[in-house]
């Protein structure tokens, strides 16, 4: 089973970018755990500051037999029409991540665009929701 | 460990209640599961129609000893400004839990009153948000 | 044939709270005069303040073999999405009844939540829209 | 006793426009049906696509000696401004009718503008919401 | 000097209509006394409920060489920007009238369509508000 | 092969009513290089003021074996819900066209009440629209 | 003379909720300090997380000779339409009052569903503001 | 008979600022006008860029004996509530006149805070609309 | 103890404005009742018309070791932020009184700009709010 | 006479993406058809997923002499300034293409922001839009 | 060269007034600052709390020669419809200066209603701002 | 001293694009007065159509010792939230720079996403704002 989770803009700097909200993992250690908490999921991973980039990556993965797509769209959330329309576009699971309660922060960040067309939604949970996002992509592709 | 899932209006009629959007399994058979894959923890349960009783359980709940509460408060997520008020008001941390994708569905189910007072948000896995979300709270525990 | 008619906040007090918008007649006169009306109709009621009753009674209901419901959901109409999940979630038929004319009121007595779930409406007839409404359910019940 | 019946625009093709929505009832059909169970009652019949022609009817109809009318305005209930004046400027009471539920259809069915001067509005019955108007009428004119 | 008089749906009920709103003078008093006043001025006057009629008449003075034209476009006012269209279609100046100070009124009546078309507004005078406008044409025809 | 092109308020003056946003050509004109463009198709013309008329004209047409109607509605555009439901009531194609840029000018001229009911929409290209619109309709047939 | 102090949701919890906002005086002290102050007023209490059974009770209050109604309805000011209408349905003053000035808090909070039928308001004074609205009505009592 | 007419802020400039929308007629020209058109009233003219000196000046006027007030107050039409109640509490009619037809103009400035409290109101006419306005005043002192 | 009483626009005229909202008491009884009820306070008075002179004399109460403002700021509660800055800027508290329920007024007077700065607020209880502000000063001193 | 045909993010996938809303049709059938129907027109085509990468294109063309450019923008029709701004640097005339009926969707495709810099629209045709576009383009060009 | 400085209510008070915000420095040190830096600048200052004096002063400007203004309006930048009218009225550039960040403050602090008249505006840069806006305007005094 | 300047989408047409709202100057003009003027700053220079690619850049400036970003982010200003989130993720100031007075142009360009985490602001005075939010960089880095 393959599972791609993409990161978008500015979550290459997890870690080092506003602690106070972020906490101080890196995406590297998250990953590093997810791959030993799911030794039987083939894990990849991309991340890009362009909205662009994202549906060039997500379409892609259309061809590639994934199980689902954990994605965590940080600003595109809720700007992105385009983002929207490439998750519709593809026929596997989406799963949409926050690390923060997005709900509890500015006003902007309580809409996101994209939520419509994923599988589910997972937010405040820190880096742990990237795992409970995996796990929900695995319990659903057994069923 | 002690855990209390609170469900709100119309949940006492999962499984019969509109299928097409809620599905067929029962609280009965998710509590059930519940409690195999978590041995180790104590799950209580409360479901109410009235807005009041969640409340009353919820401040009740604040002697408990409580790990955190799993709550899927129906409607009133959309209206009960008093539950967001209780919310705030325990010490221990409280999951918002939706079965179906609520952004996905009528304008008004997008907006969540208690959110900004939860410590997250799982929404859209059906009755597997629940198992989601008793993860949660165990990992949070243990940290 | 048995109908049940249903009112939610304050209406036990028509016939004494703001004549000039709800008239004189009492809730018992209005009964006792629908039930000379239709004889051939076993006709319940109940009232409470409490939308948690309501929505328990509504449920309830669904067990009864009920040829539907007359509803004046008072202020409840308003504010509860609890109530329209209710009424979405039975099988017979309800109909929204006001006595006043709400769309000549306060701006927000001109929205009903509870609309969308409900086969009819009828407003503005004072308490002869509660025969109307058994009216309206009989003839349908018929066809 | 008389009542007019008026109808508004795109009315004249009820049971042939949209089906799914109207039902295939003809007005004809249901204008024989009032004449049979108010056979007390002289009913007249009017239909137009144009808003000054409804308002010139309703005008001239305060020379009638009415009971009341009831009418149903179509797709001008939602835009006409000129024909809530034309009511508010009749003596005799206007029933507002609508054969759907407008509150269950697209939003800007939802709000009526002529609703505040009608004595009250019927919706969601179908071709039998017109016989619950000439029977409140009746009704109200006995009173 | 030519000037046409035009008013809109339900202002040939002047005088009837709701005489605690529009007083008791009929539009035919208001003429004579008009001709009185402006015995050099060829005062013609047109009424119609149909917004289409009024545009036909509006364009038809195009033809006439008038030297304005004093509208009441009553509740089209508010809804018509097929009237608005027309107003800017001709080349002589219209001022727009209002019996009563719709600003004092309900909220959409507070706004009007038409206005940015017009040459100038006249509101709250009552009948006396056509004379204001036939000598602020008088006056700008003759500058 | 018939065709309707039917245009609303306003539009009987094209050639002469602000040719800064609407040019110089009359309807005869385009009408004529219509007809020597598309010899094999009957292209009816038909033009009112009246919001009433545009809809009587519409419902006829159903019984005329069109195969579709190119619709220019003018100001009637942006506020008739009773043109709107005229559309969804024939069976035919239509297709809304506007000769300037709607959605460059005042704001209320970017929304188009009748948009959803049409086949598709045609705006800015001048009089040259009509002609882009009858070729669609004749492909549309075609196909 | 007496009077009835009521409280909604969540304030059972009083000096041990948010002290922060709320300040750590229990209700039992308040309600100590008030009948020493006003030996001459029977001071009765009621507290109800449940919206119905705070309107229960107002209705039973209107066959208790009160001089009046002192009502901190926490956050069923903001969302209770019931509320209001049973305020409005009895005869004795209701003085609203919150213990934090809700106006410099988050937004929906400085909206009160109920001050309209309501004696008065008093805001932001801790729970001195009980004393200030149990005098107003003593002093309003004896005028 | 006496009048007062008052101006607002910036009206102290009138043919010096912004001609194009203003003229050039000074506001002493236009006085002198008025008082030759008008011998037998009594014009008393103030003007103040102070929002509290144009209240003061009203309220001083109460006293006077006035037939009424033409009071174009400029910016503060749009945004001063102070000004409403001032108008409001006085007995004598205040006539509300605009130079140019703020109606054409921003959005912010077709919407007058203080029309409800007037009389009637006058725009576009230019400097002519000061003439227009006593002369209202003065027929209705007559009346 | 030093207080100072500030009124804001046409509160001079309190008796005499529109005594069916304010009453027929004046300031100068009010005062002369405050200073007897309060003789250990000495009470300051101040009014003006003027957005500027309120803050001017605000400012310079800064500098007169008061132990609070209580504010009836009139109509500039709803449009002034000056005011709200000029609040903020001072280190006594200041209590906002209204003499009438704003709440229950016209919507735009439900909107206070200054509340978020005061103290606290009190409406509705005639010019007995001035009485209760003042006691809710000496008491919060005291504390 | 050469003329660019630039697609936006997702349209890379047309004939695969929702066949339900875009048909089967892929864009090298639709340009394969377009050289073929305009054998004197040379026609280039560009698609990104990158809203810069659409803007770097667009500037391009502004040295290549093109007759004008059709752009299906996508998703960022709705939410791009950035392209708004681009279209109005260019020189050339551009033609919005849209395959479905944007305006019988989703509220958010119906307000295109790059509308008012474009020479023309052209929506819900399918593939046939790029036909009807390109013709408009080649006619304007004849002009 | 000549410029006045303008500073609007409150501003009186920097250096004493919430420093968190508005930092310690006096407007002396500023405006001595400034006279050190453009020692060939004649700088005028004045400050008012009134709004129709800094009306009055920017009128009295006007026959001054200045080369500028620059305006801190304070909160009558938020509310000031007349001060808009006035920059409207002079020749001369004004900048508009904000020492805090005003974007980042309150909503109601992001919108400036004398933008559009102004030259242009700084914000954010504390008491630096005025010495920026001293060298705008000498720099474009010298183009 | 390093600083860096960046410009958005069409920003490298300047010079070239609208000249009326622009001006003439070019950017590469720009930069070599700049340079000429604080020859000891290091002034660096990055444009790109791309959202993405000025994040990359962004970020990577943060391992560059930057004084800090001079940024004029053009249309991406009014719609991206990743840009924003991105300058809050940099420890170094940036200052927002717009060549034209963005809020006398369309509404939506007056309102900025990324303000809140800008230093601070500099619209309106052409290419000049570059020099003044440059001198701005230096003056509060030597602080």
């Amino acid at each position: 089973m393959k599972i791609l989770i993409m990161n978008g803009p500015n979550l290459n700097r997890l870690g080092r970018r506003e602690p106070g909200i972020y906490g101080s993992t890196t995406m590297e250690d998250c990953l590093a755990g997810l791959r030993k908490a799911f030794p039987e999921v083939e894990i990849d991973y991309f991340q890009s500051n362009h909205e662009g980039a994202l549906i060039d990556r997500l379409q892609q993965a259309a061809d590639d037999g994934l199980a689902g797509v954990v994605l965590n769209a940080g600003a595109y959330t809720h700007t992105s029409v385009a983002l929207l329309d490439a998750i519709r576009s593809v026929d596997f699971p989406v799963v949409e991540v926050h690390i923060s309660n997005v709900f509890a922060r500015e006003d902007f960040r309580s809409h996101s665009i994209i939520s419509p067309a994923c599988e589910g939604l997972i937010a405040g949970f820190g880096m742990g929701g990237y795992k409970l996002a995996v796990q929900a992509l695995t319990e659903s592709a057994r069923d």
